[in-house]
């Protein structure tokens, strides 16, 4: 064994305890607890693993459980953008991908390459197994919010057509998937918890 | 699709969030605050996947992680108890194997049984993947005790001894880890950080 290798394994192990500390907007179900970027990549790997089978295209599972498990990783260092906010509008990727050099970088130098590939691979959405992921990572806050009365839809006062066109990445992903998701959206706005413009 | 399947998975997907407020004993990283077990499962998942090359047999790591991944669901119902806990000692494996039933139980009928399959085979520790990912599951406490001046060894009063014992589990996944794990071990002991009998 490379002993040095382990080391900086280890020291990539501790750095990201921090992903555990970054907030999200949305809260957990039926809750007014904020929900944290762990708790929400764990939520997604384990979607991953039961909705796989509602992929359109064939997926590589432990591929898209890596991505979904290190896709907030960069916002130890960039924080997290909310997906609503005009702003900002998720245009961090430059401060994203110096965070994901210097934390991935932490490793042994192949695995270090390896991870910095599939999180691009996600960032871009390209591929079946990103299509997948980023479905994964549209779905929760959808759950979330409809079982906390709008949830952030309310509390930021976001509107029907703009959720409608966030939401429409898990298209990408699975024809089922949308469909229900469209459901949903659907049954916001008829009880009043998702209003149009 | 059969949309019974996917409402059960949507139900089991919303049950296990239940995860996020299960407290452990030990703490974050050089932190006072409670981890949770959503938040140790994506950490095992992680290490499982940055580590896997140190198992000493050849394993199926989507496995590894499906277990680390789900290891604790049965919290739900049963609650976290804590490893030095003398008198429950671990021991509540039927009203665990209750839990199991009842929350895989609310997925559709195969994927049910091979969730169940799985997490009895992270129970029993006897393949290659269980013991890698037990493996992974008594690493997570001693680096974040470690980086924490003793944690729940110090909080607890828990000695040298009961430790090295329970983390003897690291050894029957790999050989690499448990010497790097043994010399933390040793190192609490001159630190005074961990006491002898």
């Amino acid at each position: 064994m490379n002993t040095q290798d382990l080391l900086d394994q280890i020291a990539f192990i501790k750095e990201i305890d921090k992903v555990k500390y970054i907030q999200r907007k949305t809260k957990l179900f039926q809750s007014d607890r904020n929900e944290n970027d762990a708790e929400h990549s764990w939520h997604l790997a384990l979607m991953a693993i039961v909705l796989a089978e509602h992929s359109d295209k064939s997926i590589d599972v432990l591929k898209v459980v890596k991505m979904v498990l290190i896709h907030d990783i960069v916002e130890i260092d960039a924080g997290d953008t909310f997906i609503y906010d005009l702003q900002k509008s998720h245009d961090n990727g430059d401060e994203e991908r110096i965070a994901a050099n210097r934390i991935f970088g932490l490793l042994p130098k192949k695995q270090a390459e390896e991870m910095i590939v599939i999180w691009e691979e996600f960032e871009a959405g390209e591929t079946p197994e990103a299509k997948f992921a980023r479905a994964m990572d549209r779905m929760e806050p959808l759950l979330q919010n409809t079982s906390n009365n709008g949830g952030t839809w309310q509390e930021f006062d976001v509107k029907y057509e703009k959720v409608y066109e966030k939401k429409s990445v898990i298209k990408e992903g699975s024809a089922i998937l949308w469909q229900y998701a469209e459901g949903l959206l659907e049954e916001s706005v008829a009880k009043g918890i998702l209003k149009k413009e």
